[in-house]
């Protein structure tokens, strides 16, 4: 996607899921961005400059300002660029606490999972196999719920949650791979299967999203 | 505040800062709820058919329709009841990303450590004093920043931000006096001592904030 004159930048790096978000959330935008990756195990000078408290990717600069936290870009890019193409962020209130909802409660859990799996974090990795095993039947219903039969958890287009979620899956098709468990298997987590299919080759999401292959690589050199 | 007729009901627990959010939200909307204490040490069979994720306070029940976790419901709340009052959530895009960013710093930093000093959370208790001690000039730094001179991170009014770190003004008192070390002190944080003593006789707050003492006996409790 073309850059829109350095009016947009986005510190990122290929392999991380928050970072993934935003490139999603700016692609549904149809919105260029100059991606600016960092190396991995140093932080740039415009890194620490742009998010001083956390010293973490994603920092989306946008005209100057740096904008921190994956789903607060994902609002931020929502409300910013609003065009008259469907909103990211449902525009019914309840919708909207329930997508906010399980985003929070994807963030609660999934990472520091994968992280745990992969050995970066302390702790039990079958534990954390477990622990994600058991989100998935959760969010199943929850799609079962919000969904309304149609494509994505926000309806028609890819929303919110779609992309709080869907940025995870590389990581857990590595996880599977790493572990040798299937966790999102079509007997167990049928509607999630399907919906994790469409969302891949999603336009806004097919470049940005890296092969599981090549997690289960970078995991191994971490 | 009169209840609006069993349409709002807020489960909740008096000595949770994370309750005291949807109450605060609701009083600057002059909203009316009724109020359903859980008992401490069980769970209530509302509480766990409305929130059978988490099974945690707080959660608004709207006509019906439970609503979870405290951001989330300061969100809805402000978004539901919008008036001719000012709105809690900023409504300037980069305001919103900015009190959104805050607030999930206060949210991933604080109330861990507040567990690990009172014993709830395994860990060590000096560097968790150590580590809200470390926080508050940097929200020192931020109030200096974003609250343009003004009372409130949100201005002329509480907001979103003054919100999510006003809730644990009562916990970080009552941790003073549990260890002993002055936290909010004048000398380090005068803008944020300033701001906590306007944020705790404030109309919408002064009735809802648990007493320090209260809470030091409730923790010792625990």
């Amino acid at each position: 996607m073309a850059a829109t004159g350095g009016d947009v930048k986005l510190l990122g790096f290929w392999a991380s899921p928050f970072v993934m978000r935003v490139k999603i959330a700016l692609n549904l935008k149809s919105e260029g961005y100059e991606s600016l990756d960092e190396v991995l195990g140093t932080k740039s000078e415009l890194l620490l400059k742009s998010n001083p408290v956390y010293k973490m990717i994603p920092v989306l600069i946008h005209e100057g300002k740096p904008i921190c936290e994956s789903m607060v870009i994902v609002e931020y890019v929502d409300e910013v660029w609003a065009g008259p193409g469907p909103s990211i962020v449902p525009s019914d209130p309840t919708d909207r606490a329930v997508a906010r909802f399980w985003a929070t409660y994807i963030d609660d859990k999934l990472p520091s999972a994968v992280r745990t799996i992969i050995g970066v974090l302390k702790g039990n990795k079958a534990e954390a196999v477990e622990q994600i095993a058991a989100m998935l039947p959760l969010l199943e219903e929850a799609f079962k719920i919000y969904s309304k039969g149609k494509d994505f958890f926000g309806g028609d287009t890819i929303g919110y949650l779609d992309i709080a979620l869907g940025s995870c899956l590389g990581w857990i098709r590595a996880v599977e791979k790493i572990v040798g468990v299937k966790l999102l298997d079509e007997e167990v987590v049928p509607l999630l299967v399907g919906w994790s299919k469409r969302f891949c080759v999603d336009g806004a999401v097919i470049s940005v999203m890296p092969k599981a292959d090549d997690l289960v690589e970078f995991s191994k050199a971490l």
